[in-house]
């Protein structure tokens, strides 16, 4: 297994890696993303991710995203958005290599902190961040407001 | 009173109202951003945020900070770092004025989505949002790993 950046012919593979995970956190349907959008975000000159892939002989396993972020109080951050393995490639240390990779990552880049969230009954997940030092806050909730509340909060106001 | 887009000098008023909502979030020791930070990384050709200020002749008496974000569900979304509004200024329509415009702003951007954290106590703000349609996830919890974290991990893996 060699640990490497993403590439755009990596994203049909990723795509499928986000799928099984919307599915893991019991949201199947929620992915809109298509492969076309992971391209065009991910590979102009003002791309939003950088992704970073295990990969097996040309067979994706796993998967990290990651982005810029601000705290205000803090200053710059990283935002990890999914680390992903595969379902039956788990428990093989693939997870552990990718979150590294990000982390090496960051403190090159001098950051003052990743960041990324957890769904509360996640255990495993939760056990595995704790164990390597990162804080997890229980007191914030999140707020979304989506296309369509966007639009109809506008069209009110 | 006027809302625009945040300019340089407003950078130490800014950083004002950023303590004060530390303060307010019981973290008031939490802040080490400096006025250069915001203008070195809100105001370069990579910057990483956007602001907008309500102004009151020259007093800035709230501000909202925000920037690009990505969903490997629904694409490109927007995140309202921080909404604030001074003390002394609240229930006054400001803070609902410098929302609109991030969410006009939002909306001209077509972004999937914008989102934010709150805090769980702060129901105030909470049924701000919910009338707004924003929707409130409780599900979730907050990882981060520090500065200090992240050199202990990289220096022992």
């Amino acid at each position: 297994m060699i640990i490497r950046k993403g590439k755009k012919t990596d994203m049909p593979q990723v795509l499928s890696l986000i799928k099984e995970l919307a599915a893991f956190e019991k949201e199947p349907d929620a992915v809109v993303v298509t492969v076309d959008d992971l391209i065009r975000d991910g590979f102009n000159k003002n791309k939003r991710f950088k992704t970073y892939v295990a990969d097996i002989k040309g067979e994706i396993v796993g998967m990290a995203l990651i982005y810029d972020r601000y705290s205000t109080w803090k200053g710059r951050t990283i935002h990890l958005e999914d680390l992903i393995v595969k379902n039956d490639k788990r428990n093989l240390g693939i997870g552990k290599a990718l979150y590294l990779r990000v982390m090496h990552y960051a403190y090159k880049k001098k950051v003052k902190r990743v960041e990324w969230v957890v769904l509360d009954w996640n255990t495993t997940a939760i056990d595995f961040y704790k164990n390597t030092g990162a804080a997890i806050l229980t007191d914030w909730n999140l707020a979304q407001l989506d296309e369509n509340a966007l639009k109809n909060f506008i069209d009110k106001n």
